[in-house]
């Protein structure tokens, strides 16, 4: 089956639209996803903000989260807004990267979203990553062992190299197997699309 | 008829391709469309930005413009980028707002950004905005006297400041008469879903 690349920071409110989403219309478009957390923060530095763009811009923040509630809406969730924005999930990424030929990755994947804008919960702690590794049927101490990797951490950098090279400028992206980049949960269905070679 | 407030800037690449698209999708909701044209300027130099944000993150700029080719692609067209972006049509939009109750005036904008983005050409002059004049089959010269009115620069600060009071922050948006808020191309069918009163 063709693969899609599905680029996310688990800080992004819109990647948990995608995430919510994309398993299902994959399926249906007999495409495979390969669920790739990394971290937006060092391509937002290299732009010159040290935060999230809708908390330096407040007009496009109280849009974001009003579209957000809307859009949730609309797929029968209700958007509980975490106390903390936009939450720096390193050890929860750093799982991510070392699980990334686990079979059970896009359920600790789900797991961390819903905690986080479902139940507007913290997912930075080791006990949320551990509660996300429960749900998704693996023992957590180990994998909480490998976040520590040194290997792992080098890994995560790389990955992050690897987003620039991309193009990669803001989460969620979609990166098809020839290179092409779709950003935003609004071009899941075209990324899906163009790796089926439905251009 | 309801309506629905469509506010755009005529330098925008997003606003060209709902440009193309709103009047179809309004008469098929059975939605009036109040065009506003307005200068996004403003509302970027107090973010402190100079100039299109597509142009102060490169990354984001190359991606919109693949982004737009491929929307374009879609629509059965081609874009043709202009030499110069974004472009500061000022006459255009003043004519926009003395306009505002002229039954052409989607005519008239539709002509600017036909000439903007599918022939490439310049559209800040006055012999483009005459030509756009032409098109919507009016007389140009007095329009473009009017552009000059003192009362017509005014009314266009003026509506600059009611872009910000209702959150406006980028283009397009789509404003409907309770207030919502809708911003992007990507919007349109919900902000016209959202007139009809369909939630």
């Amino acid at each position: 089956m063709p693969v899609l690349a599905f680029w996310f920071d688990f800080a992004s409110t819109y990647s948990w639209l995608a995430a919510l989403r994309i398993e299902d219309l994959a399926e249906a478009a007999e495409v495979d996803i390969k669920w790739t957390p990394f971290l937006l923060g060092p391509i937002f530095k290299a732009q010159g903000w040290e935060t999230s763009p809708f908390n330096l811009y407040p007009a496009k923040g109280r849009y974001m989260w009003r579209d957000l509630e809307r859009l949730a809406g609309a797929e029968g969730l209700e958007l509980k807004r975490p106390a903390s924005f936009p939450q720096f999930a390193l050890t929860a990424t750093r799982v991510g990267v070392a699980a990334r030929n686990e079979p059970w990755l896009p359920e600790f994947c789900s797991a961390l979203f819903f905690r986080e804008f479902c139940e507007g919960g913290d997912i930075t702690g080791d006990d949320a990553v551990a509660a996300a590794l429960a749900a998704a049927g693996v023992e957590a101490a180990p994998w909480l062992a490998r976040a520590r990797d040194e290997a792992v951490k080098q890994a995560l950098r790389e990955r992050g190299e690897e987003a620039q090279r991309l193009g990669i400028f803001g989460a969620p992206s979609f990166v098809t197997e020839d290179g092409e980049l779709f950003w935003g949960n609004d071009r899941l269905e075209a990324a899906l699309g163009w790796t089926r070679g439905q251009r």
